[in-house]
């Protein structure tokens, strides 16, 4: 009953990160890459590749700029089908930083676009391709892409790049079910050569709903990070995906334990989840950064003036 | 773009008394019933109507047994064109505690009713039918009911009962959106005369999902409650369900000023939504109680264990 094709990438500490400067301890990472080994998921996103000269190691976390060293000591020792990825956003990385996937612990570098960006985001693709990377081109902000534009991105995608997989990001936590069907096979039917793969936001509780409509309509690479975190809402909980998976090679077990060890403590320190505002700035199909700004000050539960003043922008 | 055939019942005060004996102050309960009215919802379900002789006064809340005069207390003063709604279990209610329509300020009353005891709903819907009452049936645990008897149990409600809607409930948070699009379209093409309903549970937050899905297959009558509140994991969020339909004469804000002044109070007090438990017992297609028990406990975030258990009660 399962599709062997289907791939679960975690992004719990590329995601998360983003909520706290990815300043994870060496002992977190470990133990997160340690469940995802023993559970079987296919690939971890550690975090993003950004140059050290455009953001200051002393501000951020070691997640924000991967260095192979760092990556080393997460994986030593620990016996291990996960493959690892790296994140890249166009316009921040210094593509010198890139050794050959040979000489790299990185299997996978996923180009995180807008669509505006798609010639740079197929420039760097093909330039991780020819260093020997696993690729993948993840098109943020989808739930605001004008449909021709978003056509025509595709369509280069497949003609131009050699990334192996294309995604789909809800990155505002705006879509229905049906708005996930109908730019899954529009995906589908422009990317012949490629595979499809889904990164959604929870902000409406849908994102496990949109991963499992992504999956019907033949995406195989799926996200979710444990216990849903991520930015803002987070994102599709990887338990609940792997619950929802047949393939047999998936144990939920060590997950459990992760979220009952690990998360469950964070969530004390770190906000994310079903918080109003960002169910608000799902509905209203915007970007979070004004619910987090919302939610780090004084007023953080005044929905009403929050929802009128982010309804307002579409007066402006 | 909206189909005014849609009805939004809240059972904010009904499903969240589950988790409280039914202990809601008049207050609260006035101010559900204040926003609910401003925000346009079709109605209101305050609760059961429960014999007195089965379940004592002193152990249980006032909306366990919903009297005429209470719910008056709850109503007066408001102007308002949101209906009273009441739930009756199938063998818990004395049909004579039931006036006649017309002397109460109950408009609907739905019957509670797993599939083995359709015969007993029936009889109860026809009567209280027969006082004037608008009726529902719903069809709980449909997770696990077997398709030829819930196919006989369908045809039996389309001939020999007068209820005007028969709901199907996903007691367990079991269901997936194909699984919710094969029962409704069932319920579709059995019931030809009557309204199909969806009440889902949100263990594995989808009971978002499950609504909008119903809705698309048409079901016109969907539940919903403020901040997802309801036994266990909860319910669809009435937030998000107003969020999502596009009818002008729903005013998200009153939900909003719910939300942020009676309902954060209550979540620091009362445990409900995406807890590890409920989604297990919801990914296993099983009743929360026992997800219930080990939240009251002292091991309640050992998530493997309780896991272990509960999968293993496949194989008695």
């Amino acid at each position: 009953m399962f599709r062997e094709k289907i791939k679960v990438v975690d992004c719990t500490i590329r995601d998360g990160g983003l909520i706290n400067n990815h300043k994870f301890d060496l002992k977190f990472v470990r133990a997160v890459y340690k469940g995802l080994a023993e559970a079987g998921v296919d690939y971890m996103e550690v975090g993003y590749k950004n140059s050290k000269s455009l953001f200051s190691p002393k501000e951020y976390g070691d997640w924000k700029f991967c260095d192979d060293d760092d990556i080393k000591n997460v994986i030593h020792g620990v016996e291990s089908e996960t493959k690892i990825s790296v994140m890249v956003d166009v316009g921040r990385v210094d593509i010198d930083d890139i050794k050959p996937c040979k000489e790299s612990p990185v299997d996978m570098i996923r180009v995180a676009s807008y669509v505006k960006d798609i010639d740079k985001a197929i420039y760097l693709v093909n330039h991780f391709a020819d260093k020997g990377y696993e690729t993948t081109v993840n098109i943020m902000a989808i739930s605001k892409a004008l449909d021709n534009e978003l056509n025509e991105a595709l369509e280069q995608l497949e003609k131009e790049s050699r990334a192996e997989v294309v995604y789909i990001v809800d990155s505002y936590g705006a879509l229905y079910q049906e708005s996930t069907e109908f730019l899954v096979k529009k995906a589908k039917s422009i990317l012949k050569t490629k595979e499809v793969g889904m990164h959604a936001h929870n902000n409406q509780q849908l994102a496990f709903c949109n991963t499992i409509e992504a999956i019907i309509h033949d995406a195989n690479y799926v996200d979710g990070t444990v216990f849903g975190l991520g930015r803002a809402a987070g994102n599709c909980p990887l338990e609940l995906l792997i619950g929802f998976l047949k393939n047999p090679k998936y144990d939920i077990r060590p997950i459990l334990d992760l979220i009952s060890e690990e998360f469950i403590p964070l969530s004390k320190k770190l906000e994310w989840g079903y918080v109003i505002p960002y169910a608000i700035a799902g509905m209203l199909n915007e970007h979070p950064k004004a619910a987090m700004e919302l939610r780090s000050g004084d007023k953080k539960e005044n929905y009403r003036a929050f929802y009128e003043s982010l309804k307002g922008t579409d007066l402006d």
